[in-house]
């Protein structure tokens, strides 16, 4: 069976990545989501098992210990996991997994070597982008201005990433990463070669023609 | 300026290229289809200029040794070529171009290096190949078995292309060529760095953030 390909999405906090990639895999078919442990407080709304699995800092520890992660990091003061074993088991039932991480995390992924197609998403400016953590309302002043001079770093970061999405209309953005996605797996290391040798009979002999 | 892109794209005939690439026109902006020079007949509701620039064997043979044309083969008889001079004017001017070309002209733009997508379009099926071909009642039993015979030799190219599209259903494939089209956009090699440094003050000292 086909395995399954890794896309990474990272941004900059409120550039809208996490709504992206969760009405990514409601529009496309064989993706989804990877859920990530973190070490942070649930906002409200957010459930365990589907947003993230919320993890205490010393649980989270002995994860880290046992090698269970394939990336984590600090993001904000708080930390931000992938487990290695949940991914492992997705893609190797062919599905495709979409991974929201930030820059720390999709750096440690790159740096391993294994093979997942990197996105970074900006928002349409920094004025923008701070509209957007004030109207969010879950964020202090202080934090907002943190998240803000942090963005700025981590947009610098842009070139290490395949490719460029731009969040100003999420419907075009939703398109955009769609694209992304539908285009990989038309790539002629992703096809299916076995089917189009068979269908062809590109190795057989004495075909019909 | 940013300079436009080339998609080139082949499969064997009857597996719905030319349509499928008027329509991609049609669909996506920014992009137009580059129009082929040929000795072939034009068919009914062919149009000179908009469907192909139909030239006689004389012309097209002191164009070639003029050095005219970025490729040029000789297909079931005929002779097609694309116009060097027409091709890279429209990319200057930052459109993207769809070349719908045969498998030698592509492996000639491949071998002189010329930056281009390249995306090979297969039929869902040979059965299926052949009843289109029989339905479009252009040819003949002959040239049909002849088409039919060179369309296996011709899949049999397909690993040289970036990309494979199986044309099944018109609008599934039109939606997949869509997204290679858009991908290539979105690619780090093509997105506007200028804008992003510009945007984020990459570069500037002083920044507000």
């Amino acid at each position: 069976m086909k395995k399954g390909s890794i896309f990474i999405v990272s941004a900059p906090s409120g550039a809208g990545k996490t709504t992206l990639c969760r009405r990514l895999t409601g529009a496309v078919p064989r993706i989804v989501h990877s859920i990530s442990y973190t070490t942070r407080q649930a906002r409200e709304g957010e459930v365990d098992g589907r947003d993230y699995f919320f993890v205490d800092e010393d649980r989270f520890m002995r994860m880290v210990a046992d090698g269970e992660f394939l990336e984590w990091a600090e993001v904000h003061g708080n930390l931000y996991a992938t487990s290695r074993a949940k991914l492992f088991e997705m893609i190797q039932c062919g599905t495709d997994v979409i991974l929201d991480i930030d820059i720390q995390g999709a750096a440690q992924i790159r740096q391993k070597g294994i093979d997942a197609t990197f996105i970074f998403v900006l928002p349409p400016s920094l004025e923008i982008l701070e509209k957007r953590l004030i109207s969010r309302k879950t964020d202090s002043e202080k934090v907002i201005l943190r998240r803000l001079k942090k963005a700025r770093e981590e947009i610098g970061d842009y070139m290490q990433y395949d490719y460029v999405i731009v969040n100003d209309s999420l419907d075009v953005a939703l398109n955009e990463l769609g694209s992304v996605v539908l285009s990989r797996r038309l790539h002629i290391s992703h096809v299916d070669h076995e089917w189009i040798k068979e269908t062809f009979g590109l190795e057989a002999a004495g075909s019909k023609f």
